[in-house]
């Protein structure tokens, strides 16, 4: 019993950690894919959101999210400031799985996930000040909230059918997203981005920080999804990782096929968010599926993926690095897919799905909205023409990401 | 018993992800020692083959390399197209070490590699789509077709006195390796390369991305060899991290002092490759090494690689990474060490170890050769010179890897 | 038993890989933070470290650093040249925590680091050869000999109140923090650094790289403060975990608020070297603190930081990446904090914590001070004017770290 808790909580840590290397990935990624010129400002929002993570998430966030039966309840419940270690935390009668600061920690790395994925859609214009100051809201009141609603007994959990999000597709992904849509819609497009001879097309500076990024954001996945079995279970732990693995692999290929039937090209960003399209997707439901269906959900997620680049597009939405896309497309497409594929696939779990993503949506949207669009109003939240033209690194940050190089124009 | 299982389970899985992770470090190294006019092509390459290794190897490579007894042949054997779960898939009853997935996912992340070394070879000039197309029959079929001879319970092993490869030094690096020499001495040096003048250096762009792809190699093997004793039993998985540490630092020194001695100069791509080569050649026998060995077989193989190195220049078979030199002398280096020292040391041995490079590398040769020769013959397996001389990224992805920079010249 | 002693061992040996791949993240954040002229150079000697280290803690460094009971003395111990299994290496009886290779694994992965945090001080101005012979003496002999005060059982851990350091913000950081003020100092700055004007801030070359190698130490930081656990005991590793993350998170968040208020920007290298110093800051007592002083050692950490960095650039020890502000002052900072928050506070065990600091500074002070000023005196320590200028890649490796790139004049 006490080797069983041990190997679990073993199994917990570890994937903690892998799950924090996912920062590094989405900030290589969104580093990697917009211009040198907003590479610090980037690299610094992606370094003290994880950080604004922890720190909420030990001050409110976690008892928001997890409040305990006492305090939960369908829509709200809060067990109180700081971490408080209840009796026995450091045993299996805490948990099975993991201890209390287990818990938490592993918890509190997801947290930042939310902000990291809005920063990633209002890159190159966003200031600064107000959009650490969304982050701290959106990570340390609004994820937690929203988290209760299904993983800590809310009205989600208590469907007749409940809603089910294995390890966050929508819980995670699509609270990102979302408030990656309001935050890019809000601000307007960056410079330069459509005119109206169409749209230009503006290049990332480092495709191998992007594939970097890529990367360690797959290896992270293991620990997001297969630390979602919440021990070391061996048949549930490894079938996560095949689905997560096969998922990913599919994204790529349908991504690839996509992009290349539409632009006749080998496009590299395309099959980056096509794998991550493809993990976003089985996130959902990455205990509840076969191979076949892994393959499947991957496949279309990649596909869907450079679909929703076009179209983001063509409304005008500018997301620098296909964050909407992949998050909240492909959040949506994987938490409806557990209706559809699966052990759970049936009409009544696909409408509990649809309820799940439309409150989560309806939610976030308010929340990031009323934010965006109070400090749109008051402190400004896009940086002037002069700033965004120069870069964001040199005004905000004074410096360079890469002083010593020599620049195009 | 079930402790004992999920902790030798959840080991098995750690080392899934570390060997994932050696697909960033393939990338990252080959990348790195290239030029920046063909980085996109090579992240393309090294991003998509994973995704090829994985769903080749869950449709046909699995039940080609581990057919079962029932299947087995001493040559070929095959359980059948994609995966089916047995019977008591989940429990120790399948194998004390992992479940039927974790199996599987294991495996498949080994399976890749095969092509991603023949990546590095061919890099530059190679086109895209016949790679891909080679990738998929290389890493689907040829690679555990090989597999199943050693470790499938073909002929290799049930010589006399069997061939031994512990993690692969034949059975995965040479196969890469003996694919690489065909692929590369099949397309050509790249255009400047070998001129009436002499030879000269093509630079790689990145050397920080190469030293990165080098790092993370290393962790990776971790994984590759530690997960090899498919256990976590802590007196061999240990001892494996001892002599593959040992051997991969013995290889820096041997590519450093030998390399200092023949260029004056100190090279850190020879380091690097001979890091790589210190761990390629202790791949064979790490669980059968002692420290001195191992210090000896990594200072050895640091060492060899450098002259190879300079021996494939003189033979005009261009190889911008060195990839045939660590992955094929460096594998046969380390095959035949096993022979030579450690538990299994002796004359049979010796032998043994010979005929399962031959085998391995007869067949590799044969069915990497018919495949690009084929393609050469019919589409065409070059770029043309235009296309070469202005990088392969923007005409094959239509974009660059660092568009922000101005380059020289 | 067996299962515990199985899992335990695991978790040792994933420490272990966590803490290699530090040695990447320092190589990446000291390249990052300094001039491209002089990357491959700091990349050579931040891969030829760990082989040192390997190498060397092999021969004589464990044995000076554990020489066991019989052999430890209150000062110096030394069990004998290379290793010898003893009798039930792999069985807990040796201990319950992991093997003899483990033991010596782990151990050997922090030997490389007392060398590594010099290199980035004295970077762009060490001549190679001399820096690698002190690398040898360093990390060989000063570390072990050091580390056995304390965790070998010499006279810090037979005070009346034992001096205390976890994890080794004393032990480790500190070590190589002497060292690197020795080596600053006796190189002096570098060309341009401080002029008749004043200070001239030399900006670092990639961030992108800087910013990858703090989240690589700070996830390898997981192993060197959650694998001194000596074993996976799940209250007191999350418990570290725990620490040791929302210290860093503080620390980011002191460096931060500081910064700002002293030079009015969002300073990126501050924030990252504030992450470091509250990693360095709550290793000393990782598993002493709650979350409360977690916090707060990481805040302080933080902000004495920048201080730290305006201090020695007023007293011109030229330092291009900080290293002395980070683990010496941080590391003086965290074992002090020892005595003053978290469950070994006291008066006595504070003046233990100095005596501590004190010892371990003057022995490395010395040290260090010799070789360097020995070398100084004889070879010469430091590259000449023209090199400098030039840069040390094309000099002393013959090649550029990024030849296809335009630099700036």
């Amino acid at each position: 019993m006490q080797d069983l808790f041990t190997v679990n909580n073993l199994w917990m840590m570890i994937a903690t950690t892998m799950v924090f290397l996912m920062h590094l990935g989405f900030a290589s990624l969104e580093a990697g894919l917009t211009r040198s010129k907003n590479t610090v400002n980037i690299l610094f929002k992606n370094t003290i959101i994880p950080a604004i993570g922890l720190l909420t998430y030990a001050f409110v966030g976690f008892n928001l999210m997890y409040p305990g039966a006492e305090y939960a309840g369908s829509f709200f419940g809060f067990a109180g400031f700081g971490l408080t270690l209840p009796e026995g935390w450091d045993t299996s009668n805490y948990n099975a799985g993991y201890t209390y600061f287990t818990d938490f920690i592993f918890q509190a790395m997801f947290a930042a996930t939310a902000a990291t994925i809005v920063s990633g859609a209002v890159a190159e214009r966003v200031k600064l000040g107000p959009f650490i100051f969304f982050s701290f809201l959106y990570v340390g009141i609004c994820y937690p909230i929203v988290g209760m609603w299904k993983w800590g007994g809310g009205f989600l959990n208590t469907l007749e059918t409940p809603f089910y999000d294995f390890a966050g597709s929508t819980i995670v992904h699509s609270v990102g997203g979302w408030g990656a849509l309001i935050g890019a819609a809000l601000l307007g497009p960056r410079i330069g981005k459509y005119t109206s001879r169409g749209m230009t097309a503006i290049p990332g500076h480092n495709i191998p920080l992007a594939t970097l990024g890529v990367f360690l954001l797959w290896f992270g996945w293991f620990g997001f999804n297969g630390g979602s079995v919440l021990s070391a279970d061996p048949g549930l732990v490894s079938k996560v990782f095949v689905t997560t693995s096969l998922a990913a692999a599919a994204g790529a290929f349908g991504a690839l096929i996509v992009s290349y039937l539409m632009f006749k090209t080998y496009d590299i960003t395309m099959v980056l968010n096509g794998i991550l399209a493809g993990l976003v997707g089985i996130t959902a439901g990455a205990d509840q599926m076969g191979v076949n269906s892994s393959i499947i959900i991957g496949l279309i997620g990649g596909g869907l993926i450079v679909l929703a680049v076009v179209f983001f597009d063509k409304i005008k939405v500018d997301d620098p690095v296909g964050a909407i896309s992949v998050h909240l497309v492909g959040g949506i497409w994987g938490t409806l897919a557990v209706g559809i594929f699966g052990d759970l696939a049936s009409v009544s779990q696909f409408f509990s799905q649809l309820i799940g993503v439309a409150a989560v949506g309806v939610f976030c949207v308010i929340f990031a909205g009323v934010i965006f669009f109070v400090m749109k109003k008051t402190v400004g939240i896009r940086v002037d023409e002069a700033e965004e033209t120069e870069g964001l690194d040199i005004n905000e940050h004074s410096m360079r990401a890469y002083p010593d190089f020599a620049t195009k124009d």
